[in-house]
Formats: structure tokens, C-alpha cells, sequence
């Protein structure tokens, strides 16, 4: 059985953005703040500094017991055991993934409409990143925001979890997870502030809706 | 049991060396003039670019029934079920790609010296693909020239197939050959070429020492 997964803050990982701080450091502050889940996400890296990255990366997650997603690449997520693998439309099939990877492990798809979403349900992913929802300058490849009305005939058209990814930040949190949606992910939001911990603090809280907004 | 493989011919992708041609007819016309092992290598293309492009390989080879080997990315390797993978410093951990792969896929291991070839020979590689020999241009990164010499040595601190790579042509195969080593491997002396066929044909020839050089 696959352990069930809380989606609700989870960090896309941004080497370029975390302003000359150390990524693992910046992690671990997020991690300490609430963040409930890791995606490593590398471009334009060796294989070998991706691993060994990756390596470092799950004895982190591992410590604050959270699971480590890896973005794209099969063959670092089976060289470190990490808990799943994500994949968008540049990357690997996803049903060729699930085969790969085996029933055990978490597969991510990115869907930013209804039949992408029902494809990824589908082909075995075990939850979507959808999005962007807003308009957002951290991925350049994003394509054009669904908005909160696409997100949520998305989450409506599935039955496996729907994080929302794109633009999020505090103050639009209420209205991201009034569309139903199980969860956010972010990248600048948190790596692109001067204190990932506090800053994590305040989106795990405001999802849960305990902040003042 | 793996299949003995012919390492005699063995020819290295490069996309930006055919000249506009298609790779893959490039490389059907190299396998019908003589090549015995082709070795799909691409950098900066997406995942999906890469898998879709080792499918077609994989056809062309299984076609002419003689071995595909993915560069770097076990992933594609795997996606696409190719006879083996060649790794370097700044790929996977050779032990680790061996763990990963399992005992019957070929796996080979870029040596530049007796010391990474011994290593290459004890965590599992099948084979060595030890250069540069000469000065090329075919690879950036590829460092200082070994020689004959070097390569000669390499040779004889191994069991294992020993394929020499770096600006051999065809007036340097003789000379090469003396080393002993099992076969060499191309890139330019065969994509760059007008005629990869009659090209590979001449080039196998020289290496069984019919030519007239």
C-alpha cells in the first residue's frame, strides 16, 4: 500500500531562484515551516550533480519523514530510491513511467485541462499538478493560466488529488482552495522569499485557514 | 547469457554533425556500409525528444540486428528496452547503473586511464571506451589525448573489450589496431562524411586490414 500523501504545500524546487542560498538549506527551512512534500526539479545539469543532489536531497526529506518527488528523470529517481517521479508533456509517457516505476512509488502528470486530466487519471498517475493557475514568471514553459474556473473543472473531473500550481501566493490561497483542490505548489513563494521558514509557516497556515487574510 | 557483441565498427550519434541530413537514415546508411554497434548520444533535448528518437533507433537497429547502447540517460535506456548504457564521470555511478540495469544488459565505461579502467572493469562495466586517442573536435569535453600509448596500456590492464575513441580516421586504424585493442568508435569520421555508407565501409575494411592504405 502506498502511504497517503498530504499534497497541501508542496515545493517545486528552483536552484535559480534561491538567491545565492544554499538549496538544501533553503529546503530545510521550508520543510521546518510546513512545507508536506519535496519535487527536485533540475535543468541543465549533469546526470552525476543531478544524483548527487538528489542523494542529499533524500537524506533531508527522509530526516523530516516527507516524500521526495523527482521532476522528469526516471533514472535519478530509481538511482536514490525517491518516493516518486513527476512528469509533464516534455518528459517520459506516463503510462511508459507507471511501468517503469512499478505500482509502489507516486506518479505525478501535469494537466492543465479536462482531457489531460482524464488521461493522467487514466494512465496511473496518483495525483495532478494543474495549472498555471495565475500568471507566473518561475517556469517559462508554463503555458497560458487556466484560472481558478479551469483549476476547479479539473478537480472536478477526477477523482485522484489536484495540487494547483502557478502564481500562488498568501493572499490568494483562499480562493485557490475554495476550488476544491487538495493542495499547492510552489516555487518563488517560498524560495524567492528571505525566510523560506516563515514564509511556509504562513502558506500551511493559510491553507488551513487560520490565517488573517 | 549476453550476447558476444562486435565492438570492431562502433558508431557514437551526433545530431549536429550530419549536416543537415536525418540522423537516422545517416546512420542506417552506416550500418549497411559496415557498422557493428551504435551508440544513440544526445544532449540538451527534452526527455520526450530523446525517448521518441531511441524508438526509432531501436527499430532501425533491431532491423539489422546489431546492438543499441542509450548514452547517459538509463531512463531512455529503459523506456525503450536498448541492449545496454554508456556512462561517464558525469553520468550515474557505473555500480549504480549496474545495480539498476541488471547482469544482462551491455554496460559500458568511459576510461581514460588505467586507473578508471580497472575501476570500470571491477564495479561491472562489459566494455571500455578509452580515449581521446587524438586531438577531436567531436567532443568538447573530452580532455587530453592518451596516444597509442596510453591506450595500449589501458588495454593491457583489462579483461574486458577495450574500444579506443578521438580522431581515429581511416590512415590511423592501422596503427591503432596494434594496439589490440577491440575495436573503435566514431563520430565524425563517419556522420561528417558525405557518404556514411561507402565511409563505414572503408573504415571496416581498414579495420580488418583489406585495405589499401
Amino acid at each position: 500500500m502506498k502511504p497517503k500523501v498530504d499534497y497541501s504545500l508542496y515545493l517545486v524546487t528552483d536552484r535559480l531562484i534561491t538567491k545565492g542560498r544554499d538549496l538544501l538549506q533553503a529546503v530545510e527551512e521550508a520543510i521546518r515551516g510546513g512545507v508536506t512534500l519535496v519535487q527536485l526539479r533540475e535543468k541543465s545539469i549533469s546526470s552525476r550533480d543531478f544524483y548527487t543532489l538528489a542523494l542529499e536531497m533524500k537524506a533531508l526529506t527522509q530526516k523530516y519523514r516527507i516524500p521526495l518527488i523527482i521532476n522528469d528523470r526516471l533514472d535519478i529517481m530509481l538511482a536514490v530510491d525517491a518516493d516518486g517521479l513527476h512528469v509533464g508533456e516534455d518528459d517520459l509517457p506516463l503510462a511508459t513511467a507507471r511501468r517503469l516505476l512499478g505500482p509502489e512509488k507516486i506518479l505525478g502528470y501535469s494537466a492543465g485541462n479536462i482531457t489531460e486530466a482524464l488521461r493522467g487519471q487514466e494512465e496511473g498517475a496518483d495525483y495532478l499538478g494543474s495549472g498555471p493557475v495565475y500568471l507566473t514568471g518561475s517556469k517559462a514553459d508554463a503555458g497560458e493560466p487556466i484560472g481558478l474556473t479551469g483549476l476547479q473543472a479539473i478537480k472536478e473531473s477526477v477523482k485522484i488529488p489536484v495540487v494547483a500550481i502557478g502564481g500562488i501566493d498568501l493572499a490568494r490561497i483562499p480562493k485557490v482552495r475554495e476550488t476544491g483542490v487538495d493542495g499547492i505548489a510552489v516555487i518563488s513563494a517560498i524560495l524567492g522569499q528571505p525566510d523560506p521558514k516563515e514564509t511556509s509557516r504562513a502558506l500551511a497556515e493559510a491553507w488551513r485557514g487560520k490565517a488573517n487574510l
